[in-house]
């Protein structure tokens, strides 16, 4: 049998939208690949935040541009900070049988990239000291790595750096190609560089291109699909159209936050602690505000603070809403499966031609797999559908649990 | 100063109706009081269930209607079964220097009453027996005592119970006596007949009795405040069409099941072991209930056990919704304050005289109280709010914290 040749990328598609179309299109060419591998964030994604559309629609989105198997991003992974996040995604990646990954990046070349780690590597000592040193002076950890890169690169007497690491992409490429030399990947990194965003004209002309946080703002503040459909492929238009004569509202911190306050309050200050990510102090800080505020906004007006960085506590409170608490983290080490969420025949052929070359079990039944991060991602689904139809009462859970891969 | 005399009622006010009514008057009357103190029940009441409308609402429609003064019987005590509920009760009345208690009962008369005690008193070794026999078997509480009852009569050689102890009422009252004669309290015990039901002929006259069970089904079914208004005080009527306007729905597990339902999820089986009543296996039928049922008559139609009442399921949800454990349970032996939801210039007057014979502190303004059963209270009342205001997020917490009693 004859190989097919696989390149991996690590997504959210929260929506997926022109650039992502882009991004797949330049990755399969660049790396001559057969097949594309996505591993995909759930239901919620890195930033803390609940998913615009859930992950069975986001992945079809993808099934309908390009993208062949779409494995999704465990919970404790995609939830995570930089290096977390990265590795969970090379895990699976690598366990894909890839033979590449390809990430979009603020730099655009590799070289730069392969220099930063040499460069961090021969200091390695020094740095993690100063990662360290810059996190107990109550500095975020993005800001105390480039504290810490700062430091190697002037004991390195380099006036620029290889790789802007101020820059989020070139954290998370950079992470990425971290967390493939800890597994002695043999995988080959490509990057390409993010097109930046273009004006409204283009949109008009439907084949614009803007990120997926201006695309949810501007739809959150018209209320209308129309006015981002211009940044749209013809197929994620299509289903957030069907999604939103299904559901009426897209998920979002705003909407989720009465299900999220119910949860704080019966909580309680002393109990929240449990739970991943909250530091110490901050259990107090997130029941008060939760007493004392009826939208999310003021909530996080309330909670925000120097010290921790707005993604960080939205991370706080996806774990609070999902329940999710150290001990449950601590017990997930690694990515321990694929979960297959859809996949093209292009996809099928693929799995059927590499099924024992897998590093890890593949699930498309999740009712028949017992692990602890399965567990968690199927209670953040259900979580997610419970707050999405609040009102109503009318989700029906363990679909998750349920749910087969989509097929195209 | 001249001292007043005070009588002490028991009661949850479901709301507050015809029936009660006369209950207040006719317990007025026999132990010719000058003041009529109320303990009720909070937002949760002892069936399990969230009220009809809030503590407040209710404690207003008592004091518009004879009543003096409300205290609030703590979470902890209203949410529990007979025994308990009885316990909470009359610590309060007893606190609150009542000279007599009066309870509604089926017999009506107390003498009957003091010999049953008399009975089990004499044979309070082979009852308890009896009663711990029963439980181990599978019976519920209240079956177990009955048939220890009858285990004493037929010893006792009677064929007649002195009270009949299968009656719901009854039940209550024996424990309210036996709860009295625990703490040797000086008040003296009166009960009166309760007033059967009458015909829908009355309720257009406005003076009809239904039970508050009834009038609340009656409600649910047509939807219509006009349909249960003649068997309401007016005070009554008034402030059930204020809420009606400003909250449109009415507290019933049926509109608080999509809260309990994201709770449950949340928490997965294995944290609801925590949880106050939760007895081995529970947890895993009421997880498995959740997952499956989109509405609350589904979910305990697939909960529901020959071995647990309605009423004891009823009281697990609750404390789930909550998130009243048993080791806060535990911290709460006894009444420990006497929490003033209400009063009329009489209720103040009396408060006034009394004020140094009180045995309990006396609570006007909770956020200046610290007490693990205040917090249970305040936590109870905040989730109730919450769960009124599901899909608005409008609920002000905090209010229950800071609210002051009702002075009529």
């Amino acid at each position: 049998m004859v190989t097919l040749k696989a390149t991996g990328i690590v997504v959210e598609y929260n929506p997926f939208h022109n650039g992502h179309l882009h991004h797949v299109q330049e990755a399969k060419k660049r790396t001559g690949a057969d097949v594309m591998i996505a591993v995909m964030s759930g239901n919620f994604l890195q930033r803390g935040e609940p998913a615009f559309v859930d992950k069975w629609t986001r992945a079809q989105m993808a099934l309908q541009s390009g993208v062949d198997l779409v494995f999704e991003l465990p919970y404790r992974f995609a939830t995570a900070n930089a290096p977390v996040f990265a590795k969970g995604a090379i895990e699976i990646l690598d366990a894909a049988h890839c033979h590449a990954y390809c990430f979009g990046s603020e730099d655009g070349t590799i070289q730069p990239f392969l220099e930063s780690m040499e460069l961090i590597d021969q200091h390695r000592v020094s740095y993690e000291a100063a990662v360290k040193e810059a996190m107990s002076c109550g500095m975020s950890y993005p800001k105390a790595l480039n504290e810490a890169y700062k430091h190697i690169l002037e004991d390195a007497q380099k006036t620029d750096p290889p790789v802007d690491l101020t820059k989020p992409n070139n954290i998370l490429g950079y992470h990425y190609m971290e967390a493939a030399k800890e597994i002695r990947s043999s995988m080959t990194p490509v990057t390409i560089p993010r097109i930046v965003a273009q004006y409204h004209d283009d949109a008009v002309a439907g084949n614009a291109i803007a990120s997926a946080t201006g695309i949810r703002k501007t739809f959150f503040t018209s209320g209308a699909l129309e006015e981002v459909s211009g940044f749209l492929p013809e197929a994620s238009e299509r289903l957030l159209h069907k999604w939103q004569q299904e559901r009426e509202a897209f998920g979002s911190w705003e909407y989720f936050y009465p299900s999220l306050r119910l949860i704080i309050i019966r909580e309680g200050a002393s109990r929240l602690t449990s739970i991943a990510e909250i530091v110490e102090g901050m259990e107090n800080s997130i029941y008060k505000a939760a007493l004392s505020n009826q939208t999310f906004s003021g909530f996080m007006e309330q909670v925000k603070s120097k010290r921790y960085t707005w993604t960080r506590i939205q991370r706080m409170i996806t774990h609070i809403l999902t329940g999710f608490t150290t001990s449950m983290r601590e017990e997930i080490p690694h990515a321990s499966y694929l979960r297959l969420l859809g996949m093209t025949a292009n996809g099928r052929d693929y799995l059927n031609r590499t099924k024992k070359e897998l590093k890890l079990p593949l699930v498309s039944k999740a009712a028949s797999f017992k692990d602890p991060s399965l567990t968690a991602d199927i209670r953040a689904s259900d979580i997610y559908a419970l707050a999405m139809t609040q009102d109503k009462g009318s989700a029906t859970l363990g679909t998750d649990y349920l749910n087969r891969p989509h097929i195209l």
